[in-house]
């Protein structure tokens, strides 16, 4: 990669998400950033936090912005223990397509973990929308608590 | 788990580091945060970024500390880029046992990303020093550029 900033592309899901024009389980959103259910998860409760200001990914977001999706990743991960009663949370935000990244988007995921479980593949697969439900509910209560 | 955060204990080896009661290939340092090679690389040029501040890990630390990292986190990422000429970077952050982590001050892995080179699996094999060494010095040459 010989460009360290790669132009964001507005067309990318968490783009038309913050727009709108997709729906999402919402979870939490503040003046610079957004919470919501990642649809494949890789265990249950694995959310994500995006930036509301355009940036592909940590390569080129602003250092503000940056310090926001921190600040919501740390709320969450706090969320997510509290909601599942998680053993432990994984942290993960992958940057370009050899990093792991899929959309170009910055995206941070948020997966509460459990004592003997590994991370699920990933498979592709849609979890079904009453659990993703489910779950958002219980993570939005766990919010409200801490 | 039934408290989010756990007591810190200071006799951790990333407490150690930065004590200086255990040596590090240090690339760079700040009033908030400090980076160095991770001995057990999953690939060339694994660093890792940690706050000064005592703190176990996402579930506990504070604001400040946690943007602070996630500033460092950003230069790391820019320079393994640089450094490497890599294709992406993956940033990891894990959380208590079940969540991956396995030293208990809070700690960011930054691993430059190459097309078609998997991450290597965690073999608890120590990476020979002189390649250490050589990859530290790319690093904070690139650091010094950007």
């Amino acid at each position: 990669m010989n460009e360290m900033a790669v132009a964001y592309d507005p067309s990318n899901v968490f783009g038309k998400i913050l727009r709108g024009e997709l729906p999402a389980h919402k979870l939490y959103e503040d003046a610079d950033t957004f919470a919501f259910m990642d649809i494949m998860p890789r265990g249950d409760g694995h959310c994500l936090v995006i930036p509301k200001a355009p940036s592909r990914n940590i390569l080129d977001v602003s250092e503000e912005s940056l310090a926001a999706v921190a600040r919501t990743t740390q709320k969450l991960a706090r969320a997510v223990v509290k909601a599942f009663s998680a053993d432990g949370v994984t942290v993960q935000q992958f940057n370009e397509t050899a990093g792991g990244q899929v959309v170009f988007h910055l995206h941070v995921h948020v997966i509460p973990r459990f004592e003997g479980v590994a991370l699920k593949p990933h498979t592709g697969q849609m979890e079904k929308p009453e659990v993703l439900t489910a779950n958002a509910d219980k993570i939005r209560a766990a919010l409200s608590e801490i």
